[in-house]
């Protein structure tokens, strides 16, 4: 009998076309597919007939599978003589944990392979046309998790942060980000600095706001989004043309970035 | 006549199979693919026959195209009804300039759609198993180009660059990389902290090095490297395990998390 594999696969920001040819290989090729609740049904649906598919969770009110238990299950699996496809949302080793994961397959002795996937960082900008870097606008790009264990105070170099040359993308930071824009100002953010927030992103389900690191806080409190929420904060989101998200004519861009 | 239309793909880290579906679509259905010289045969080879390529540069020791006349080809090409594929190595918003071919052709008023690739930073540490973000070793990940005008001093937050709590991901930074690390050594970050260097990671010219930040300009100098080169700077890439690079048990990924 030969060993079972694991796949730890990006499923990418939502959009199947934005999976990766070879994401899209393993998934077709999987006994089972152990998935988390941000991997979109459309992605899910590429698995072949048969499969077995596993949700483990994780659903902010809910009681997700914990960590260990999901290592132990990709274990006993693989033992069992599976073609297993771990999918998470975006990229694995991105905010994944699937570091944690493979580590726990390595102990194990399971043959594993990580399968990276478009982060939501590209994949949400880029239905808007927003340049993660740009000449003049951001010599670089920085992604940070807004989420942290409850009752534990984020813990961040702020001063650090608080750079107008990079953009700054936040990932689950929607309960903390009145903290977060707060102290991103007052380290010397300017509170007129662009923010453009994304739910859904790539997704039928898109929706978007273009806001400022002043506003930010109450509009998306007021906007009552449904779903996982991205921030992009700098110079580069004032470049997004929100109303009309994809394959126009982008006088805005054009106009921001020649004034 | 219908107009012609362009989509600036980003052709991923190499490897083909790391091109996203919506990317290999647009190369399938391609009239006109021009490309940098950062793109694989093994990507090129799979326009249709009869598509015209263009090679626009950029080598370094080379007369690169102009950025301005790669603009004009593409306006050009899109003009004359053509369905055109700007190919770019990685990721077109993610230090690829696309962003400034995308204002062009909105100044233009050609339709253009954006389609992300896998940045090296993710196809690269990927297959060493090397996580961007882990638990307890960076809460967050930073992309930055080390690349600058000639004659220009590199200028960075050097004091915010150097957190030890943040995966710092260099590219294009072989001939800078005694300054970076002299300079991020000098604000605070250890000596011994680790370095992966991976030269056309995820190709099958692939090489590498695991280093140190005290150690890295003088071994990669020796290496001789032949190609695009990146640097991960971080408490994650002492988890790579730089001799067997996929599919194998990682002990070393092990030893040095739970140490």
């Amino acid at each position: 009998m030969t060993q079972g594999r694991v796949y730890l696969v990006g499923a990418g920001p939502g959009d199947p076309d934005l999976l990766t040819v070879k994401a899209l290989r393993c998934l077709e090729a999987a006994d089972v597919v152990v998935y988390d609740r941000l991997v979109s049904p459309e992605i899910l649906n590429l698995a072949p007939v048969g499969a077995a598919s596993i949700c483990v969770g994780k659903q902010p009110a809910h009681h997700p599978v914990p960590q260990e238990e999901i290592n132990q299950l990709l274990v006993r699996l693989a033992n069992s003589n599976r073609q297993v496809v771990r999918l998470k949302g975006g990229d694995p080793f991105i905010f994944g944990r699937g570091s944690e994961e493979a580590m726990e397959l390595a102990r194990h002795g399971i043959p594993f392979e990580v399968v990276p996937g478009i982060t939501a960082a590209q994949g949400c900008t880029a239905a808007y046309n927003v340049p993660l870097t740009h000449r003049g606008l951001a010599t670089g790009v920085r992604y940070l998790t807004g989420h942290c264990r409850q009752d534990v105070e984020l813990n961040f170099d702020w001063k650090g942060l608080a750079d107008p040359d990079t953009t700054l993308v936040v990932y689950m930071g929607r309960a903390n980000i009145e903290e977060i824009a707060g102290k991103l100002m007052m380290h010397g953010l300017a509170g007129d600095l662009p923010v453009l927030v994304i739910c859904n992103g790539t997704t039928s389900r898109a929706k978007q706001l273009a806001s400022s690191l002043s506003q930010v806080a109450h509009d998306v409190a007021a906007a009552g989004f449904d779903g996982p929420v991205l921030f992009v904060i700098g110079r580069v989101a004032g470049l997004a043309d929100v109303k009309e998200p994809c394959d126009v004519v982008q006088e805005k861009i054009v106009a921001s970035a020649l004034a």
